[in-house]
């Protein structure tokens, strides 16, 4: 097709292209039917199918966590940007870089209060650091490669795009060429003296890390200023990617609950805050504080979100004379069980035991967590992502996704009960696309966290029937194995610690994806 | 508890139970602990627990439709409010009358950018009739009384209140007493006048019932009219409840594709338009009209979706001299095939034959439901729901909370394999509340409709790989009996006419629910 001819969706698709976008995790309709076609036409990006789509925003955001560079998703209309909604605000908090491409009606269309019209633009906004609708086929490519410079930019973004029917279905003016990205900002000169003046002198202090901070450079050059200064260090309690394990600097996390965070802060005299924003806890409870540091505490900002963290970490480990390279101290590295029940601890050993060096896990263990967490300091080297956005039904999709974007790496999803279920369908995606993940449900029939945080709010008194109905899963009991069968997943159901060791030795050894049922 | 010490969340709820609200589809967190705790202080309110939001927002969609009255849902936050949104939009579309409860995070923690936090209003909105976010626990039982007046009031709608942490752990003034409840406007004696005037003479004309109209009174009244007249009865392409069957007047569906549609409406010189809006085509297509009446027919609003039209409908009989009753001409009833292929006609045929007097279908049968809707004109008396906003994965959840709703009437839910992936956890639900509801899936292994639109579009001729990867849903097939087994949900696929039969017959005989995969 010439360029004269090219329609406006193809010009969107080009441009994408262009810019570097590899890869669309799509469930359309049939508002986005040519760009459907214009994915024939542009076989430089790879269509990945999800059925439902949490499935592909959550996947569009693991993908990118991991290869730097963002995916596409393909949405249809308000409803089908509103099925991404919970999984674009985990990668909104995350700053993920993402391009979402959204039909709509026509234009002329629009006003007409056809069933699927709606504000897609209230949707779409508190996901969104970018948002445009395409007004028509000669604007839509250049809107792309707008939204592609935003998504990349200034630390990278949640950019959505609209292109209504007519914008895709007519003439473009071809491909925009893409704009130029933005590099993260620096951060100013004073930043940096400031938090040097801070840790100087052996005083009680802390760097906390976040955002682009918990790995590569910036991480070593924050384990370069604790090992000169004896700053303690510690990461935000859900990294949207964290370097860890054998020969990596290693960070504490800020635990979840308010009072062991406000503990683990207590007594500083200096925090600072590096790529992220000062700690705040995740919900508010009767009688205790939101803020985490210390009243006394005195807080300095090195750098937020969106600056230049790595930059601002390594003048700042110069301006304090650190040495070049940091020892690191690996924790000791746990066997795997050969015996005894299966519970928390003994899966964080098992893991800890067998991860292969490269792999790729993907937290959303919830109430398992932390001693998973604590028990797999010292496995071999891995990227471990975590909910950054609170938003469960994320753990599933972002393996996906990011398994789409290192097919060379092992990737382990480590998943409650019940947050698996908001996303299932993950796993035929999984099938088809012959993805490398092993999941793991770690199946405790209950929201547990909820029974736990009954009482935390000081609601407990009242705890009856409803409480029940509300947080358990039994009744009937999910069974796991037989809906990932249904969904071309093999998978086995194991209940004591040596046959778990077993099984996840055996998943991790063979390609595909495979299920395990952890029954708790 | 004394209403001194009373909570905010159980004012709340006290407030919900008092104004009629029976049932809350609930998929709660932390920061709803506070009304899980009320719902265990006020039995009167059943929760019901789903494992998505769209479930929950689904199930409470279909409650309100055969019940009359709304459900409320109990949600999550934003993401927990996004993940309810597709449904929420059905039943915006529907002006289904429902109450939304949303969690929100503390007052003063909101401002931090907590994980969770995010611009609630904004996502409501576009599915919101009425939104209001509790200032404290003093006025939050007054804003619910103000929903649920909203949401009963003039003909029905979604209320979306938010309630965050501390309104309901903090003390309240007890509950609010409900406030009236405005009837559907009247229409003016005009509009009756004019649409008389129209439908007098004998001219080609038709009447287009939705909403309230295309049951009970307001049937019957437009049947009358119809008979007086000579007038054809249409009813909207998509209507909310449309009652059917064996001694019920009967209204020809508004075709779905644009084409049939304007063909149907061709030579009209009058259209009268009875509690819905001027018929629109679903999707805009190059060089079709959006508008589905010739322009030269003179379209008449006798009442919209807000005004009271059975009341317009009996006084237009009565002004045109209808006779009281109109008669019923009974469509033929098929037999229920006892061999050959399985296809839509056989299933359509099997439902004719064995649908059980009351029973409702909920049809989400996409590219297979022309045929089905024309074979079971003369089941037996029956309800018909429909997706009224066009977000697919409406079926099970609303099938569900109809089962809730008339736990006396059986359940049919037809649900294309495609639909039914989207909120495939409606199925726990049932095994969970042993509703008797029967899955048929009707499984072409494809989003059988996006190949048809691809050349509707005229998108085809690029047509290759990439589509095949998006509307193909093998590469695994899908296995609809191992997911509901693996739900609780007992189920056999079938892949002849003979087959099919059995098996419906034996799971509309059987309470509880049950699932028929219909290899097609």
């Amino acid at each position: 097709m010439a360029a004269g001819t090219m329609t406006g969706a193809e010009s969107v698709l080009r441009t994408l292209s262009a810019g570097g976008v590899q890869v669309c995790f799509a469930n359309p309709g049939t508002s986005e039917m040519h760009l459907v076609a214009a994915l024939d036409r542009v076989p430089e990006v790879r269509p990945v199918l999800a059925l439902f789509e949490g499935v592909a925003s959550g996947a569009a955001d693991g993908y990118a966590r991991m290869a730097g560079i963002p995916a596409a998703t393909l949405l249809h209309l308000g409803p089908g940007l509103g099925n991404a909604f919970a999984n674009l605000h985990n990668a909104y908090k995350a700053r993920t870089p993402m391009v979402n491409v959204v039909g709509d009606h026509a234009v002329a269309h629009a006003p007409l209060n056809a069933p699927l019209a709606s504000d897609i633009a209230s949707v779409a906004r508190p996901v969104s650091h970018w948002y445009a609708s395409a007004r028509d086929a000669r604007s839509a490519a250049t809107e792309a490669a707008a939204a592609l410079a935003a998504a990349r930019g200034r630390g990278g973004g949640i950019a959505t795009l609209v292109v209504p029917a007519d914008a895709g279905w007519e003439t473009s003016a071809g491909p925009a060429e893409p704009l130029p990205v933005a590099p993260p900002a620096a951060v100013p000169q004073g930043a940096v003296e400031a938090a040097a003046q801070a840790l100087r002198g052996g005083r009680r202090s802390a760097l906390l890390i976040g955002g682009a901070a918990t790995r590569g450079r910036a991480l070593r050059a924050a384990a370069r200023i604790a090992a000169a200064t004896g700053a303690r260090l510690l990461h935000d309690t859900f990294p949207a990617r964290l370097e860890r394990g054998a020969g990596v600097p290693r960070a504490q996390p800020l635990p979840y609950l308010t009072e062991l965070a406000t503990e683990a802060l207590a007594g500083l005299e200096h925090l600072v805050i590096c790529g992220t924003q000062a700690p705040v806890a995740f919900f508010a409870y009767p009688g205790r504080p939101s803020r985490l540091a210390d009243p006394s505490t005195a807080v300095e900002v090195l750098a937020g979100p969106r600056e230049d963290v790595a930059g601002a970490l390594e003048a700042l480990a110069d301006a304090l004379g650190a040495p070049a390279d940091a020892p690191v101290e690996d924790a000791p590295r746990p066997a795997a069980p050969s015996g005894g029940p299966l519970d928390a601890v003994a899966i964080g050993a098992a893991v800890a035991a067998l991860l292969p060096e490269g792999a790729i896990v993907v937290d959303e263990s919830v109430t398992c967590s932390a001693p998973i967490v604590a028990a797999t300091a010292g496995a071999a080297r891995h990227d471990w992502l975590t909910l950054t956005g609170g938003a469960i039904g994320q753990g599933l999709p972002a393996a996906t996704g990011a398994a789409v974007a290192c097919p060379d790496r092992p990737v382990l999803s480590l998943e409650g009960d019940g947050s698996a279920m908001y996303t299932i369908q993950s796993l035929w995606t999984q099938a088809r696309e012959g993805l490398d993940v092993t999941t793991v449900i770690l199946a405790n029939r209950s929201y547990a966290i909820l029974d736990f945080e009954l009482a935390r709010v000081g609601a407990e008194a009242t705890r009856g029937p409803a409480a029940d109905a509300l947080f358990g899963l039994g009744r009937p009991d999910l069974d796991f194995v037989g809906m990932a069968a249904g969904m071309g997943v093999p998978g086995v159901r194991v209940d004591d610690a040596r046959s778990f060791s077993a099984a996840l030795r055996e998943a991790l050894a063979e390609p595909g994806p495979r299920l395990i049922e952890a029954w708790l």
